[in-house]
């Protein structure tokens, strides 16, 4: 593990239902992100598919197996150009049996490393998609260990407490924020809960967001990258992009003072199950 | 349950280890927040004692029993000025048995209604008091449902989590924030965890901190009310009271849209026990 480690969220605009354009797009964040020497790279959710589908039909016409060549296209930009480097990115998965997964795969030189099935399903999703059927996977790598969620998923603490408890460093969230109200001068809402996971678990949380429309539907650009002490160190703004270096093993230090630890004063006698 | 409930978090700067003032202090902010019309009335953390403790001697020389006249007091100001009204505050408890706990009582016109023992306790706490050991309660009241927590118990999202399951309309908490740095601009990072428990909950958070200085130790002054939408609603800053008119009905509802909805859709069939 690094000491320094340069995560870069690559903030897309795929296009609806266009393989073809998403798999170049997302290609060449990869190859760019690693130019400018990121370790771990975070694209947003179904990248290679986009997000405001018609139909099932739709889906199914650019949904793919982690087998996909698409995989093999990232890996090889790292093989080429940083070998230690991985990505973490959304897309929409066709499994053997045919089901559809809102997935993330974690992709590094060798190729894709780990598939996540996305377990909360945000609204119309649940029309298109299964949801998974097992909590998202911490993988060790040599940037740290880098655990998964998807945009919905971190509105449940339950799941980035987990992430947290089987030590993950960092949590990469390919997301699609569908642009909310809020008041003047706030983050987005997701933004405050991301901080707030973060802090509590003293992990590193980059979420990596779309920017534009889509089909009436606006994004709310907000990729953000917080420390593990709960503080935003990047967002991505109208540059479409947010990078930090983040020293990844502050937050393996559970304690808060000499008497406090976030991990040991948890009341696991007292927890109920839900 | 009135359609909008007067919530005022009275920042107190209790005197440490003095019960007499701090009996006339507390009694006196309970009438002015009922003169100005307040339902539920949250006080700070050990509101009776002060926290900075010297030894274990001086805790117990302030502690009380929930019998203790100090919560009759408040009861008649409920009874004198508003009959439907409750405090929620917390104090230096000794039991029947002489263990100290860090507690919070919720008191209305008949008295004392529920008394909570800390479960998660801060630092030096753990050389004086005992933690308690039973999650907190969730009081039925004229102004909806009232659960309880005390000051470091809300970085524990199973806590808040839980409270909301049991369907707290309002979560009062009493707190004794020492003044941690942040970064400019920032609101403190207790209160980003509590905006993201109201939200992810639907739940509104009422955090009665302490002003001033006790002992070489200064508190952050950062009482604030977090309705069921994540976003603050008062802060008292240098007032010293943070008061809020709140529709705490709205929070009941945890539908997020046609298909989604904040508590169906948590994977209870997946997270792990502790």
């Amino acid at each position: 593990m690094t000491s320094l480690v340069r995560v870069s969220c690559r903030q897309l605009r795929p296009r609806i239902a266009d393989l073809a354009t998403n798999v170049e797009l997302s290609t060449a964040a990869v190859r760019s992100a690693i130019d400018e020497g990121a370790d771990v790279i975070v694209l947003p959710e179904l990248v290679t598919s986009g997000y405001s589908f018609a139909s099932v039909d739709e889906v199914r016409s650019v949904a793919v197996p982690s087998s996909h060549p698409v995989f093999d296209g990232w890996a090889t930009a790292i093989r080429d150009g940083r070998p230690s480097a991985c990505v973490v990115a959304g897309f929409a998965e066709v499994a053997g049996d045919g089901t559809l997964y809102n997935s993330a795969a974690l992709v590094d030189a060798r190729g894709v490393r780990a598939v996540y099935r996305k377990t909360h399903l945000w609204d119309r999703e649940k029309l298109w998609f299964t949801p998974g059927d097992t909590l998202p996977p911490v993988v060790e790598t040599p940037s740290g260990r880098i655990g998964i969620a998807i945009c919905y998923d971190l509105e449940f603490p339950e799941l980035t407490r987990d992430l947290a408890l089987r030590h993950a460093d960092l949590v990469a969230v390919p997301t699609n924020w569908p642009l909310v109200e809020r008041p003047a001068g706030e983050r987005p809402p997701e933004v405050v809960i991301a901080m707030a996971a973060a802090r509590v678990n003293r992990v590193a949380i980059a979420c990596c967001d779309r920017a534009g429309t889509e089909r009436g539907q606006e994004w709310t650009a907000g990729s953000t990258i917080v420390g593990s002490d709960g503080w935003p160190v990047a967002t991505a703004g109208a540059l479409d992009a947010a990078t930090a270096d983040l020293d990844l093993r502050a937050g393996r230090d559970k304690a808060l003072t000499d008497l406090a630890d976030a991990f040991g004063d948890r009341r696991v006698d007292l927890y109920r199950p839900s």
